[in-house]
């Protein structure tokens, strides 16, 4: 018999409305404690976790997310950080250089988000729900004035968690024959027939939703013009090198 | 009682040596269908996973990571891919431009390690070993080659998966007071002190295994010389733009 665990995995989906229970202190450290034991390259453990709870500067970042009103009520909103500062102080005391490439700032985006799907695994074992915040990339140059990140700290998105005000269904996925390929990327065809498949399976969910036009049509639309044009530039002033 | 998961998240380490069992096809399925209910973001689903089987080419990425044996010596070896490649045939389709900024690439990135860490504990949670190997970015170009990936997959790292051939212990990591913290991210010598406690507590671990050194003085020694400084060319040419 599989694991609980897979069941809890196959059972989520994004909460979008959180009572106004808070978080216990207790539940977050268990999380981050389990979202820690996740693996890290080499065991630099390249992130860390600020949880935000002052309200005006939860109300500043709802308004910086696009109006997220969740960001200030759930039980506990979180910013996630890829984070070479560690690093950093320790080459600086040590007086020897620390280079960094793609390498480094890749190696700080996959560390933080290994930890944070541990850690929202975790919190729905607990019981709560959880939303990512990739809005908060929408204007980090705000967010820093806000958070006064120091260097080598990259914040890569928000996290939402908290006791569920609303049971949602599933979203459904791209079926498994449409993300796992046997030895070689497939052909423009075969990709192009299981979005086909995608797109049918989500006529019904997108119309009992009330939302216009399919996957496809949505995916289209969402990648016409460039996104958030000005992450790079604010990586960079945080440290970060990208070539 | 918190959720089983939570105990299998706690006990994960790193395997490092398999049994030659293969890794059955349904099991697979069923960690990937788990996978892939992880968040995504604004339900892009911008990953896929390539199983690899053939010998001679599992030999050549034993050679492309390092001389990593159990790359060919498990039950199932993977590349999880940030894929943008469906969104660019949907553009091409409908004649519409595909826009990206590093935005673009980071979504990939975040989406396939979201969709790896729930891969990694279903496979865990069905009472498999994994391994991840950021060696496979070590030489991207010679993987590219074995690997023909079209425009728009971003190969980001492998995947060990089988029955465990050790039990080794878990890796301490460090406290999560210096990983969680509250409100902003807290001054150098608080983060010095964290590092600190952690070195005294990694002595034994290291000491026991015959390692050199403290965990201050791999993270010195690791971050010294630019590291795999081919990989943004690598992802430019791909169809990345990294600015």
């Amino acid at each position: 018999m599989p694991h609980p665990a897979l069941e809890l995995l196959l059972a989520h989906r994004s909460i979008r409305r959180f009572t106004e229970a808070p978080l216990p202190d207790e539940d977050v450290r268990s999380a981050v404690e389990a979202g820690q034991q996740a693996s890290t390259s080499s065991n630099v453990q390249a992130y860390s976790l600020i949880r935000v709870r002052d309200r005006q500067r939860l109300e500043r970042l709802v308004e910086l997310t696009g109006g997220q009103t969740k960001v200030a009520r759930c039980g506990g909103f979180f910013i996630v950080c890829g984070d070479t500062r560690r690093h950093r102080l320790l080459a600086e005391r040590a007086g020897v250089p620390y280079a960094t490439r793609l390498e480094g700032f890749l190696i700080a985006a996959i560390d933080a988000t290994l930890f944070a799907q541990n850690l929202c695994v975790a919190f729905e074992g607990l019981g709560y729900g959880i939303c990512y915040i990739g809005g908060l990339r929408n204007d980090l140059a705000s967010v820093q004035k806000l958070m006064a990140f120091p260097r080598g700290v990259y914040p890569l998105f928000g996290l939402c968690v908290g006791v569920p005000a609303e049971d949602p269904d599933r979203r459904p996925r791209l079926e498994s024959e449409a993300v796992l390929f046997e030895e070689h990327y497939p052909d423009d065809e075969t990709v192009l027939a299981g979005i086909a498949r995608y797109d049918e399976r989500m006529l019904d969910y997108y119309a009992a939703r009330g939302v216009e036009g399919s996957w496809s049509q949505r995916i289209e639309s969402q990648f016409r013009e460039p996104y958030r044009a000005a992450l790079a530039e604010y990586y960079r002033e945080q440290g970060a090198v990208l070539d």
